[in-house]
This record gives C-alpha cells, sequence and structure tokens, in this order.
C-alpha cells in the first residue's frame, strides 16, 4: 500500500443476516419509507414524525415531478427535512433521500377531478409505476429489510403503522385506506372509502381482461367498467377487530408494507399492461407469479387528505 | 441545533443531471459492473483490470451463491480485491459490494453438462434471475449511469469494452460471446460460438410460445424444441465491420451494456415465464413493453471460459 489513505471500504453483505420479523423493532431491522410526492402536506409530514417506530432504522427516499407544484413541494419538503435533520441524533432519521424527475408529468395539473378520469389513467398509472420504480431501484440498499410506501397525502395513521403492519409477518401487507370529511346531511365528521385498488379479483374482471388487447388495462372504481371485484375498503367492519385479514390479487400503495427481499425477487411497478394490471396492481400479480401473496388489514385504517 | 454532530447529510439527485452518453469517460459516466459469481477464474478478474475506463467511475457489485463452490469463489475474489483496492486512489475502483446469498443454489454441481440440460434450465434461470434482480435492486445508485452485466467466465473482451458497447447510445447493447478451444481436427486454436441467447425472433418460436401453457418457457440451443430464430452468434462475419448493429428481441447476460434508466423504469430480469422468456431473455421482452429496444453487435467479440 503505496499511499496514505486507507483502501475504500468493500462492503459485504451476508443476505441471511437481514431479517423481516414480527417484532422488527426487537430485531433492529431497517425501513425503507418510500413516498411519490407531487404536493407537500405539511398534516403528512407531522404524521411521519408521529410514527412511533425508532427514526434511527428509517430510511426516507422521495420522488418528485418536473413540475411547478413539484417544486414548491420539493422546497416546503426540504424546509420540514433540514428542521427534523438537525434534531439531536437519536431523532433523526437514518438517511434522506431525494430524487428530482428529468420527465415532465404527463398531466398539467394534479386536481382530484383530472386525475381520476378514465381517459388519463393509463398514462397516469404509467408515468407512477416509472416514478416508484426509479424510486425504489435506487434507494434500496443491501440492508435494506422492509419497504414501506406511504403516498404524499396520506396524512393520519396510527403511530405504530410499521410495528402494526409488519406484526402480520406478510409479505406485502396493505392498510385500508379512508377519507375524512364533513358530511353535510348529518352535518357532522365522516369519512368514506378511497383506495380502491386493494381488491379480490372477480370472475368478470378476468373475463373482462380474456377480451382485452394486450395494452389494455382494467381499472377500479369506474362505473364504464363494472369488474365486480372485492374491494376491501366495503369490508371494512364497524368495530371489526384492525387485525383482520385478507388474502388480496390487487393492492394500492397508498400505505403498503412489503418485505424487501419481494421487491429483491424482482417485483416492481410495471408501467405497462401486465396481466392487464398497472402499476401498484400490477405489483401484486407480479409478486404472486414470484410466489409472494399479498394481504390486507380491512379493519386497520389510514386516512388520505381531502382536497 | 442542540449537539454537536452536524446533521446527516440529506442528498438531492437531478435525474436531469445524470447523462449517457456516447462518450462516457469525457461526461464523467458512472458505470456499475454487475457480476453474478459462481466461480471465480483469475483470467476474469485480470481481463476487468485490462479495462482502460477509468476505475474510479467504476462501482463492482457481485453476488455469490451458498454453496462450497460459492465459498472458495468468495475467498479467491476477495484476495484480488483487496490487491487493487490498495493500489493508490487513482487505480482503485469507486466501490465494492459483495452480496452474500442465503438461498440455496437449485443445482447441487455447477458443471456445464449439468447445467445446460433442458430440464434444469426452468428452475435454473429462474434461480439465476432472482439473483440478478437482487444485486441490480441492492447496487443501483442515483448517480448510476450504465450497467454492465459481466458474467464471471468472461474472461477475454477488448480493453475498450465499455466505451465500445457505449458509444452505439443503445439503451441495450451486447456484445457476441463466443469460446476460445483448441480444434483436435486441425490441431490449432479456434474459437466457436457460446452464448445463444442474444436472438431475434423467430415465426416459429411465437407460434411454440402460443401453444405453451402459461408457465413455460422457450429455451435457446436445445434441438427437443427448434426456435428456428436467428442467433447473434450465427451473424459473426470474418472479418466483419464490429460496429456493425443488429437489433435483437432477446439478450443474454455474459456482456451486456444498458443505460440505468432502463433499469429504473422497471426491466428486470422475470424469474417467471414473461412471454414464455424468462431471466435476460426475459429482460429484454420488458425493456421492450417499457419501450426500450435491444442491439447486439454480432462482428464485436467477447470470449467465455472454456471449461
Ligand atoms: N413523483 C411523482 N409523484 C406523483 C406524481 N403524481 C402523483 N404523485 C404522488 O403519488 C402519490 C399518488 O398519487 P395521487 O395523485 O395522490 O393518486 P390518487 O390519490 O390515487 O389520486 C401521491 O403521493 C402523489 O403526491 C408524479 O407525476 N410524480
Ligand atoms: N450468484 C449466483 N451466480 C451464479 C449462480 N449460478 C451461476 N452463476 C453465475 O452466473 C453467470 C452465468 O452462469 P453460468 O453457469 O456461467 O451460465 P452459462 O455460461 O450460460 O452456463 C456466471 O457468472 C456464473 O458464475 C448462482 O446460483 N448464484
Ligand atoms: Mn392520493
Ligand atoms: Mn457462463
Amino acid at each position: 500500500n503505496n499511499n496514505n489513505n486507507p483502501p475504500p471500504e468493500v462492503v459485504h453483505y451476508y443476505m441471511s443476516n437481514l431479517t423481516t420479523s414480527r417484532d422488527p423493532i426487537a430485531n433492529q431491522e431497517t425501513v425503507l419509507i418510500l413516498t411519490p410526492l407531487a404536493r407537500f402536506y405539511q398534516e403528512y409530514w407531522d404524521n411521519l414524525l408521529s410514527l412511533n417506530y425508532p427514526r434511527s432504522l428509517i430510511s426516507l427516499g422521495f420522488i418528485i415531478p418536473k413540475t411547478k407544484e413539484g417544486s414548491q413541494a420539493y422546497a416546503l419538503l426540504q424546509a420540514q427535512i433540514t428542521k427534523t435533520q438537525s434534531l439531536p441524533k437519536g431523532k433523526r432519521f437514518a438517511s434522506v433521500t431525494i430524487l428530482r424527475q428529468d420527465t415532465e408529468s404527463p398531466l398539467q395539473t394534479q386536481n382530484e377531478a383530472e386525475r381520476h378520469k378514465i381517459s388519463n389513467q393509463k398514462v397516469r398509472r404509467a408515468a407512477m409505476a416509472k416514478a416508484r420504480n426509479s424510486l425504489l431501484f435506487t434507494t434500496m440498499g443491501p440492508t435494506t429489510s422492509w419497504v414501506l410506501w406511504l403516498d404524499a397525502d396520506i396524512i393520519e395513521t396510527p403511530p405504530t403503522l410499521i410495528q402494526d403492519l409488519a406484526s402480520h409477518d406478510k409479505p406485502i401487507i396493505a392498510a385500508n385506506c379512508f377519507q375524512r370529511f364533513h358530511n353535510p346531511e348529518t352535518n357532522s365528521p365522516d369519512s368514506r372509502v378511497y383506495d380502491l385498488n386493494n381488491w379480490v379479483d372477480s370472475p368478470t374482471a378476468k373475463e373482462l381482461g380474456a377480451k382485452m388487447g394486450k395494452d389494455d388495462i382494467l381499472l377500479e372504481g369506474y362505473g364504464e367498467m363494472p369488474t365486480y371485484r372485492s374491494l376491501m375498503v366495503w369490508m371494512k367492519e364497524d368495530g371489526g377487530d384492525p387485525g383482520k385479514e385478507v388474502e388480496l390479487d390487487g393492492v394500492g400503495g397508498t400505505a403498503l408494507l412489503v418485505k424487501a427481499e419481494v421487491h429483491r425477487d424482482g417485483a416492481m411497478f410495471p408501467a405497462f399492461a401486465f396481466y392487464h394490471l398497472i402499476e401498484t396492481e400490477g405489483f401484486a400479480k407480479m409478486a404472486r407469479r414470484l410466489g409472494w401473496k399479498s394481504w390486507g388489514l380491512p379493519n386497520y385504517l389510514v386516512y388520505h387528505y381531502n382536497e
């Protein structure tokens, strides 16, 4: 060794040392929280900070579109990150990565009515799939045990979200995503269903798929295309056991915990029609093809922002 | 900030700053060389060291199976890495990551006859696909411009391999993989075709696929299953232009340069039948579904070890 610098580290990882267990805190399992972020809501950040999983075991990854809205969101996010990452060591996240996209968003505006138009869905979901993949492929490391997909507009979850989902020891597990609103009929606070992408497949949907062109996709929640799938949002029972599990064929990405090994095996978010499914729904199908099942918790709720 | 440590770095990446150009050295583009490695050949390492792309722009990633052979390969690889990474700074690789698999290899032995039996192919190629995905998903970072897939038994390439492949500015580009041997008939050195996975599709193969069960895969190079695909190995011309390009429908992984954005979009190595294709061949198809084409250089040769 003929210079003064120590040789750069060669990093060895024994994949068998990486666990994903029912008790991830006791086993010091690392969690990568991934959020595609088009808009910044302070309530999202506050809820993230309210999670009581040790922050030193959490890494954060964001991907932000190249739009004006994206630039605003970026500035707001950065301000909050700087604040949190200036806290004493134990209260900071292990690391934070922000990717700024180079592709234009396919939609000019992100307002809900525009986003949810059926004619916009395929191009929008394909772009979302690519954004999720870019984020995943560049932030997951050899020591990541779990990946929590958490949308930027999820503003209320139990503080034990990570532990609760992990305690089921499932490869892929989704919380049930609702939305709080003020009900004008009763003039009181209420909640309604939001994420329709968590579902159990139906014969009708399969038949629809079989008749489609190879690039066509099935979408959930559009009257023009009734699938008769069993949606997890409708499985919620009043006072029901939050630990109740159902096996799912499609999942959404609003609040979804995935064992990192599922992604490592190659399960990603197809930006093309995969069994006529795309993005998170296609992900569940791809994971299934790799031997991994998806699950949902109908009575375990998280809440989406109400625009 | 109420302690003495600086806050941990928050890393921002502008994806538009990441280029993949015809002149990657001038543009300081980083290359991640990924090698699934079941056996270590000194000739592989020596050839790797002979590449004249700046090492400071190259990161290496290896994945090694959990077999006795794997342990031997691991020890030999480590010894060489230690040696190279102790060189003065400019002569070291930017970083080296070694993943040791936790899953058993599906095959007990790695000898060529056993590996190439048709009955072993599906389980073997699926395991290879998962190994490649694990390696890719955990080593690719936000600053990776190119990924060079280089098998551990590629023992001879031009020293300008990376620049030469990159100069074509293709999303995916494969060298043509041959094997040197001593020809007993002529009693002189000779070479013969090796990697049959670089091909242009045929109507016969498509028809075979259409008649197969959904989990069945097409394999190349087996007399029992003639596909009549045009294999790149047979397109080599004596004294032919090494710059000649052909568009491919299937690729092999022996020496394959991929723009990192192709992987980032979600193109991975399917461990399941994807359009009746698996692993590297399935990767080409998946990339195509994502809008990326594959190319090969029939007259640009690399050589596989002769067991
Ligand atoms: N990076 C990125 N994130 C996006 C883009 N569009 C939406 N998002 C984010 O992706 C997640 C899901 O999108 P959203 O529009 O909320 O979907 P919806 O709730 O199903 O209508 C949210 O966290 C958004 O902030 C985009 O073009 N790029
Ligand atoms: N990590 C890992 N690498 C493997 C395994 N089997 C083979 N390899 C490596 O993967 C590459 C391709 O495999 P190889 O057996 O050479 O394929 P062939 O040349 O097509 O017969 C080579 O670099 C091998 O060293 C395995 O089970 N795990
Ligand atoms: Mn949303
Ligand atoms: Mn080989």
